[in-house]
């Protein structure tokens, strides 16, 4: 089994990969951007792909949004993950010899009150992801990154400090994509993507589907179709399986009022 | 009239905020970021602010959302702007100058195909926004940047090729925020944020106050609320003006639906 995941090594999405692939012998294939996943996995070059999609402060990834939409792959699992963020170091350096913290703009941001009590001295210094600051550790002298416990394994530094995030309730959540869709779990939820005509009650209609149901959403987001400025495609996540009639009721139901309806797949809820 | 703008001089912000405030002796006054834009309203440095809501190619600017939610201040007007880029250089370069072109990522890339026909050995450089872009021409040899009409004739460059833009359909909508809402027009819309509680069909009853009156709804979006994990705050907007019986009707049928609901404010809709 081979996993395509976003790069570099000791990101994240590495984290989430690992933890939702755990059998020996999986390949995990570190990827430029999250393009590139998806083209590995249609080109059959991966068997699956793991992408961020949602974080619960910051929101939806909406490029991962766009090509879910645009490419023919489909949902087959989902993870999350707490973002817990480190202070990494070289073997050896103490507190007291940090002179810069390095880290993606977002990841300083998330353990300011960290650094502000610790490190109130340190400059701040801005890269491109949490990953590529621990990389960066060997070749900066004084430096400390805020990075993965992973990525600290992967390039041999220490962990001064674990835990360092401001606050304890920040996830992230991922998808699995692949070419086929996963068979029901007994416990699944499901995304859809659709459009309504631009009349009055259209998107109050539509919802009525798995209102009347009783079938509960988890996410309701809406991003510009780019085909014509201000129309919106709706992207669902609701609990159930596409195999479940009722679900296959509501979904029935809605085609016949939504100008366009996509299920971008059925995946076993992750385990929080 | 003091009207506050994301700057530097030159952005599209500031296109916006003199389009919408034409009279003369207006003062206008970059402000380095959309939170500084917001405290200077609040504590009355400035009339009124300008801030960029949604781009309807690229989605939601999340921070103003959250602000707009955060903090006291209303919604008193919207404008909408053509995404409209300019090949800038400095007086009397011409096309076979031109070495490297500058301007924010996103800019860019909106202008990918103009580039590549025209530009195809030139290297990009990616500044942090499009007026920064044609501020640095002055002391960077042979090269263009990409930027706006106003931030040529800020820093007198001249525009070498009007319109570069790949996408017509472009438009980017900015709020007009200040400290007391506006009258009705007699064509308004209003922008409102709520949450309802966790059980399925909660989104959808609260949307039928707006659907059995026949309020049509220009936009739905949701965000992340911050205080919980996977719990959603949806902004609305919907044609008509808080004043309007129908408009009142509907919003205290939500508001007794909702676990919380504020109203952002009432404006005239912008002329396209």
């Amino acid at each position: 089994m081979k996993v395509a995941f976003l790069g570099p090594r000791g990101t994240f999405c590495e984290e989430a990969a690992r933890r939702y692939f755990s059998k020996l012998g999986t390949v995990f294939i570190a990827s430029s951007d999250i393009p590139e996943i998806f083209r590995k996995v249609e080109r059959d070059e991966a068997d699956r792909g793991v992408v961020p999609i949602e974080n619960s402060t910051e929101g939806s990834v909406n490029l991962t949004l766009d090509l879910l939409h645009e490419c023919p792959l489909k949902v087959s699992g989902e993870v999350e993950l707490r973002v817990r963020h480190n202070l990494i170091v070289r073997p050896g350096m103490k507190m007291g010899d940090v002179t810069v913290v390095m880290s993606h703009p977002q990841a300083l941001a998330q353990c300011r009150r960290f650094l502000v009590e610790n490190l109130p001295d340190a400059k701040r210094m801005e890269v491109a992801s949490t990953a590529k600051a621990v990389e960066m550790l060997r070749r900066t002298r004084g430096a400390a990154a805020i990075g993965t416990a992973l990525a600290a394994e992967v390039n041999k530094m220490d962990i001064l400090v674990k835990g360092i995030e401001d606050n304890p309730n920040n996830f992230t959540r991922f998808f699995v994509i692949g070419r086929s869709p996963a068979p029901p779990s007994g416990e699944d939820k499901t995304s859809i993507a659709f459009t309504v005509p631009n009349v009055p009650g259209s998107l109050y209609h539509a919802l009525g589907e798995f209102a009347v149901r009783d079938i509960n959403l988890t996410k309701i987001e809406s991003r510009p179709t780019k085909q014509r400025p201000w129309e919106y495609i709706f992207y669902i996540d609701f609990e159930g399986h596409t195999s479940e009639p009722r679900c296959v009721e509501a979904l029935e139901g809605l085609r016949k009022k939504a100008a366009f309806l996509e299920v971008l797949g059925s995946y076993p809820k992750a385990r929080s």
